[in-house]
């Protein structure tokens, strides 16, 4: 360490350079693959680009908010074209470090993101069903405006619907940082790789937690606290876990599930099916099946 | 689309334009009534004024952490100035937003911005009510400054008696923008409609839903995973929701609610109960009542 | 008021000054201790120094995306020789800012950083054990990275192992301000006084709260909602909290615990036992013990 | 002054405050007419204004740096969209806050800024002009892009042909911030009101003056230093100056004007006519002439 | 050097970053009292403070543009609380940084700051007039606000008169780097240590300098390119130059210097004089006297 | 245009879109070069290169204001890394935008960005001997970190330095960017292609010109407003400029230059001459030299 100073710090930072350098180079083996790349994607520039996926998407709501006709498609060209390129980037980063192993590699970055761009009006139209439906699935709910601005569940599906389509792209890592994005936003998890129908709804919505592989219907609504899990994960003959099997559950069509129910493994709700809320299911049930929990009043407690 | 260039992307991006005007212009029916403003308020323009607000309400917490007592002064009232000016701003927006038939229409926005600011003084003293409880609640908390700072349950509270003023007026949008920004941050979903007695303690508080008519009276502690919600909504002879109606519980004073309990419908749980954890409850309990959930061991699971 | 103008809005800023000033100063007898300081910790400043702590661990994460062996350790160092300084000086406001009866006063800020900078290198350690926990223990993770960046129970975990450094060390306020920043943006509320062995892992995570005397073992595995929590709290001869007594479970090594389990109060959960979703558990269970909850089908509810 | 503290500073800012309150109204008699206002206009607008009026006018050197040709359409729609918004607020106020007899009112101010708005092909088409003369003049000019990135004399004519249309438009105040941005930026003091030609060249430009009744044809070069001034000030009756009278040279097609040189009064330079350096020029000069300064060589000095 | 990549660039940063360490340390004799100090005044943050002063002087200019009366003093009050305390440090620094004997050591930084801030009023007093004097003194001026928000000279004498204040009270290096702020944005460079009176006008003023033991009378008037220097540079028995001697001009009451005259020497010019433009001056005159430049005409040149 | 609306402004937008692409299409044919490209160098990437370089070579000044001397290593390794990779990119830009008859093309940019590299030691030594000439030329510098923080002078050469190895190096527009940024922020025009020996001190600087082919020997002395000018241009056969000619002065050494010289053409001023204030030179001087301008006193002027 060089000169030092009677005011200078105690700790020696060359020394913690070090010590850190040594403790990230330890268990070196496990993660070897990844060792070798000189760029990473960037979470903060995939926020930007979810940001601006999210206004090109409601450009009145979360882009501009003094504008006429015409000011939103400037807007919406202009964000586009910038986003396009920066998400390119990513995913181009992001093909490069996934283990190989992992990932049965797709096209090139440009012609992926060019298949995800011509995805956008899909979503866009898929996202207006969502916004509908909770809209007219909540009573407090008083304009078009408020839900888009304000329910967690929108956030929640604007962000997976974006992300699904990367996931089916083939996109490593860049979907499963916009679901995150979205967690940390909303208290909601829905891996991308879930599939999800028309008209979905989630209200409140802390806590949700949607599978990589749950298969959910139209007309679904969900409340808060509700979990499509697996019940357990498949091993292959050396006990390593097997990835990417199907082990969450099919939701049917017009199903409702209560706040706090857990649903695990497998199964299928039949359609129009009502979960009640706190409930624990691990088994599949015909079309129009109704569980509740039971009840109990007892002594004070805790 | 003009002058293809050999490194240009493969998408296109005026026709993408396109295609989301289309999108954006389909089921136009649903939300003609929104189409006609060409100014809206702005989700980042509330934040910064809540923002604000807290700062007001706590500035040597959440404005200047370096001060005299004379320093508070000037900082208080400088930012008041400026943000009370931006909030008539966005709430003149949302005035006009909001369809006609959803909101009895109160005064102009500056007036309504008057009467909100005068309340202000009164938020300032009910917040250190709640500031006490918690930490006279909590034997984890070591000062009052560890409560205003890191208590999610405080942060909520905030945001809420801010709301609630905003709601109590007529303010359409802005309360919930605002109820939003707080559960984004803690977890905690309160309507801005709930209406909230003293000493009110959240602890933890991920997962708390308090819906829109709840009412809930002093000294009132609830744990994190706690709903106060509807149990089913009223429609009209069109099988519309009705929007408003009382459907939410009524908390009495000093009732105990513990973690993961679920209160739903327009029931009463009568002074001086506890609910306990988990609790699944849908219908009224006489003052003093003491719920608990049932217990059972069984096999490994799942 | 000085120079009313017809411009001017109706509110007197003035007014409302002096309002909130005498509001802020209700009850004011509670919290003299700290009416004193005229310099406070900044939250800011605190995020700011975790932040870049995250990216001292984690540098080619959370620091820099494009990079050579060499790069990261100047940015090591050049990150960590700022934020030691700016972690010193909130450092030193908290110590004159607690009450000085509710800790026993440690020595002087500058020696404390020095001490926890020291840990730096085997905090760092403990977290590559819990991102492999994590990865081996999820089908979804594709690789270490996804696991680093999108995991909020390794977002939750990176801050714990920080906090509870500087909880060990005695420093008030401070490590509290880190883990609720953890619980903001991971819905998972960790207090820094809880201790926690290796391979820990938290799997999506909203929800989950750990108190502050809980002690977990190693290779301990947690889903989304898992409350270790008090029953209930010591009072003393005048009925005031006792702060710090030991009040949460005792978790010991290879336990998992399913979404939505409560487990309350000093008891202890034997080594290898398994706790079910939504289980409510209040008193100890010898190793290898399976607890699941009951399961019941009723009518359409709610 | 409240609650004096050990720690506080010995200023007394409330003090301060009245002090300074004092000042601002001593002297209030000769500004009255501005004191009414609540709305000023505000430097840091219209520097973001004019800021990206440039990038609508050089897209792809003060704009994108990376960009197909339709990206730059859109990015261009989408910046003046924003910025002729904000530009009319500016309007707006300037032409509340000038002194009403100071100027002939002109229409509203959206007409004002749509006027405006028709002028910018013609600017973007002149200045073109003025960067080829640029380029074709200098020899130590590489490529046209160093001389739209790098030529103040560039900078400083892309702002004045701005400023000049506003000025032409009756706008008060906003031409004159213009100007100063760059002048401050470059040295190059050009008054909004100076009507200046095609292909106009300024070389290095550093102390370069021209008063805002000066008349300036085509193809005029003028190098660093050179003023065209005002050699006496008309004064009316009363001793008080009459703003606005013609006092700047007129300075016909193709002369050069070198280095220093300083021409004075509403004198004529005839086309052609060269000025060499640091000449001081207080009367007409027929075409072609040319006038150089005589040189001495003497003793040491200083 | 570690672990290089086929990736990595061809340069060794470990070695530049030695190289470079090397190269500072060279002709470190000279220099070697400054050498043991740990902190530094920093230049962006005595930017912050300038601007803040200037937006306490200039409230409706430079603070906010749209306020009440009492908005002012709020933010008057506000921003000088934070600004001294900021101005403190830098002081605090520079006191501790300049060679001990350069400067006769004044006071503690925190009464130095208090003796500017009770002169900031009368700064403020000044102004006024020096702004009546631009405007009544320039027939292109409209309005008071255009000369405070558009003449350099306004805020180079802005400038000046805050750090004039500073270098009156010993406060070293300060001052000098908000002199040379003012000289970087407008072109006009005044040592903090020139004696100015009132009514000060410079119009368009790039290039000004005037020296540090320059006196200036009242209502004296100056043109773009006007130096007052110093003719030659006294130096002691070992040739080293003596600072801080008289060795600029003394310019009495009323006097108007043209652009680009040359003033040199610790020279008297008597009161109600006139200089021409490009005057080279070296010797005292009298009052009244009036000096212009010759004038020739000639060939071409160059 | 699409649906307007009686809000909507009176200008419409796409039509400037379509006009202000048809003004950039004029005179397309004299720039058809440039018209290629999709990706340009970025003035603001420059300006944050050099503010990087700037603190790499002055650390303590320009980078961090508290430090060890530990802290400085990692500041300059951490900085450097950065900058160099984002220099590197500019220079790869650069290289492919300029037309390619104008450079003679050098090798890759990441070669040139190693090699530029390598000088930086080299330029830190140089520019310590020019501080020291300011230090010790001038008799109102106090100390060494004030002529660092205020003397344009030093920026100004630092600057240069700095942009005059890019240009040797053959690297196109970027050291252009780098001189012009110097210029804007001091006044001080030095063409990077000028070379200039040891101990180069400017003082005040506003006005200064130094040409492209300048070549001034060690220890000299320059001020305000001084031009070394090229004369006139060769032109070739077509009357085309030829450029890159050697046609400004050579200064050899220990010359002192007064303010507001001009020295014109490819002269040769002898080394220990000095050049008066104002002076007007178009003819080589042999060493020992000393040129002044006359003087006249006459009548009123102006």
């Amino acid at each position: 360490m060089v000169g030092k100073h009677a005011e200078d710090p105690p700790w020696d930072v060359g020394e913690l350079v070090q010590a850190l350098r040594t403790a990230r180079s330890s268990q070196e083996a496990w993660r070897m693959d990844e060792a070798e790349q000189r760029q990473r994607p960037s979470r903060d520039a995939i926020v930007r680009v979810v940001a601006d996926l999210r206004a090109v998407l409601f450009p009145s709501h979360f882009g501009i908010s003094e504008f006429s006709e015409e000011s939103i498609d400037f807007f919406v060209g202009n964000t586009l074209d910038r986003t396009l390129r920066q998400l390119e980037e990513q995913v181009r980063r992001a093909l490069r470090y996934v283990p190989p192993q992992a990932i049965s590699a797709p096209g090139d970055p440009r012609a992926l993101v060019g298949l995800f761009a011509q995805r956008l009006p899909a979503i866009r139209m898929a996202l207006e069903h969502d916004i509908r439906a909770a809209y007219e699935g909540d009573p407090a709910a008083q304009s078009r405006s408020e839900v888009i601005f304000c329910y967690p569940g929108i956030t929640a599906i604007i962000h997976h619907r974006i992300a699904h389509e990367l996931y089916r792209l083939g996109v490593p890592l860049v979907p499963r940082v916009i679901s995150e994005i979205a967690h940390g936003a909303t208290g909601i998890d829905i891996h991308p790789g879930a599939q999800i129908g028309e008209r979905f709804f989630i209200d409140h919505g802390t806590g949700v937690v949607i599978g990589e592989t749950s298969v959910i219907g139209n007309r679904v609504r969900v409340y808060q606290g509700v979990t499509l899990g697996a019940r357990n994960f498949p091993r292959d003959g050396e006990g390593v876990l097997v990835k990417g099997a199907p082990r969450h559950p099919v939701i049917e069509d017009d199903v409702v599930i209560y706040a706090g129910a857990t649903i695990l493994g497998r199964i299928t709700i039949g359609r129009g099916s009502t979960i009640g809320g706190n409930v624990w299911l691990t088994r599949s049930l015909p079309p129009d099946s109704h569980i509740a929990q039971a009840q109990l009043r007892g002594d004070p407690e805790p």
